[in-house]
Formats: C-alpha cells, sequence, structure tokens
C-alpha cells in the first residue's frame, strides 16, 4: 500500500494521538491524579506510539505491518484502562483508542 | 494558549510533516539521488521537527514559543531548498513548509 | 562541529534522557501522585528533547545551536522543579538535567 | 524486566542508533547517492525505531517484548542492506545492526 491507500488509518492514528495526549494532559491536572497514573502512563505509551508509526507510513516505511501489530495491541490496552474512568477525556480517549486499534488491525 | 487555540498551527505542521515525508520518499526514488542529498537530508530534519511539536503542542507543552523558533527556522531552510527543484513533490514540500513556518512564528 | 565533537554532549543528553525517565517512572509509583503532577509533566517533555536533541546531533543535523538552546532551557526548568522534591529520583534528575543544560549551551 | 535489567539491550540500541545515523549522514554524502538509497531509508527507519525502543524501555513501557520484536526486524533488514557495501560506515552499521537484533530478540 502507498500512503494514500494508508490515508484512513493516518487520520485515526492522528486523532488517537491527539486524543491521548489530551487525557495525558488532563490527567495531570484531576484533583487525584494517583487515581490516573496508569491513564497517564498508557496514554503517553499510545501517543508515541501512534505518532511513531503515523509518521512511518507517511514516509513509506517497509514495516507497516510490524509496527502496526504493535500499535493496535498499545491501542487496545490504554482504550481499556482509559475506559474505566468516568472523565469526559478518557471516555472519548478510549473510543479514539478503538477506532485506531481497528485501523491499525487493517494494515497489519 | 491551549492546545484548541494551536489548532491550526497543529493542522499545517501536520500537512508539513506530510509533504515533507513524501518528499523525502520520492526524492529517494529519484534517478539521480545525489542531486537530491540536501533536499532528503532537510526533509528528515523538517518531518521530525514538524511531527515534534505537533505532539509538544497537543499535550500543552510550557515551551511551545521556544519550540515553534526553531520549527519556524528549519522549515524555511526545508522550504529554501525544496524550492530550488522541480519536482512537483519538492514544489509541493516548499509550499507547506513556509505556510508552516507561518504558523511557527505567530505562537513564538 | 562534527558528531565526534559532540561526543561529551551526546553522553549528557543519553543520561539526561534515562534520569528524566527513571524519575517519570518513579514519580508514577510514588503514594501521592498530585504532589509530582508538574514533575512528570517536565520529565517527559526533558526526555523527549534530549533524545531529539541526541539523536539529531548524531546524524549531523544543521540546526545544532538552536535545538541545543531549546534544550537547555527545558533542561534548566526540568531541573529547577526536580530540586523542589526529596525523592532520590528527583535529586538525581535534578543533577542529571543541570549537567546537560550546560553541555547545551556549549553547542548553542 | 526492570531498566536495570535491560541495561545491556539499552547500550546496544544505542550504539545502533548512532552507527545507523553515521551511517545515513555518511551515505548522503557518497558521491553516488543512488546506489545508497536503500541504506539511506534504512538507516532511518532503524535509527527511529531503536531511539524510540530505547527510551521506551528506560521508561518502563509494559510493551518492551512486542516493540523489541519489531526493532530486531528492523535491525536485520537494515543490517542486511548494509553488509552489501563496501563503506566502512556500512561494514560498522551492519555489526551493530546484528548485534542489536540479538539484543532485541532476548528481550522479545
Amino acid at each position: 500500500m502507498s500512503h494514500e491507500q494508508y490515508q484512513s488509518a493516518i487520520q485515526s492514528l492522528h486523532e488517537c494521538m491527539e486524543a491521548c495526549n489530551h487525557c495525558y494532559d488532563a490527567c495531570l491536572k484531576e484533583e487525584d491524579v494517583s487515581m490516573m497514573a496508569q491513564c497517564i502512563r498508557l496514554d503517553r505509551e499510545c501517543a508515541d506510539i501512534c505518532a511513531y508509526l503515523e509518521q512511518s507510513l507517511v514516509r513509506g516505511t517497509p514495516f507497516a505491518a510490524e509496527l502496526a501489530q504493535v500499535c493496535a495491541k498499545i491501542c487496545e490496552a490504554c482504550g481499556n484502562e482509559c475506559k474505566k474512568h468516568d472523565h469526559d477525556h478518557c471516555q472519548k480517549c478510549a473510543e479514539a483508542c478503538f477506532k485506531c486499534a481497528d485501523a491499525c488491525k487493517s494494515i497489519a
């Protein structure tokens, strides 16, 4: 696939990176940050791998399938953590993570 | 400024990262790669700093102005190199770079 | 300067990236994470820019001075936050940050 | 494994990131860059994933095994390309890549 064919996945990766970083930022501002520690950690892991894969796809990496497989797994883990929390930023992040996991699986 | 206020800059950074990586990929496929060596090098520098700043803005970095100032300079250098080459991917990249440099200057 | 001439700065950047990520990891495991929120945030900012600059120097970026100037500022901010906290990981991180800030200033 | 246990792998990743970026930089300065196009491309892929995994391990990522598996594959591909070329920087890079691939496999 060329980067044109990845366009939909790139969009999902971008939205997931944004949602994870918003959630990370908002978690650090919550009153009880201790409750959000695992969410903060996974938000960073997920934002970083989505940003990484996004750029890799755009530059025509020969390792799209392998990277997408890892990214799908990290997105799912982050989505599962986020959906445990009632905060709006967590629920939105969970949604973006699961959508992105699906997009990654279609590449992997 | 919050990440909402940066939305337009984030879009420009994203488009510039895409244009630079497309140009990088296409330059490596040109017949005469030697002619494109400096373009390849600056495409990577520019794509990487745009991806970096994009993610930093989304997560509410306290260093937006300082990072945007460097990014503007790198975008201009990449744009100036790209515009020397007639390839369509270089011309498009130059355009994205100059637009992004302006967006960065408005933050810096 | 070539990457050989940057060898000492690269080492300081690498040690600072490690100290910041150890501190980030340890802060997320502290009992009172809320107290460490700003430390967590700056640890990530600092780790990311050090990793970025380290790799940029190794690949011969033409933007060493500009990137090092920003990195010095972020290292100082992170060091100043970390030194407020008595945890061993924070004190070690502060030390690595200030050492790295000095190395960056010698490039910038 | 904690980051202390990963210390040897982190060292191999760091050396591989350095070797790949040196090779990338040197390839772009060769007389016949066209011959080196695939080497340049894989050097960037490999340097980026090594830098990524290195930082992930230091911050205690829960996804060490999955990321290390992809990294091993990319290191091997880069090493196989580099060893085709007689340049000293390519031969050194191939060596660093194969050593790093082994370190990654021990984690994966």
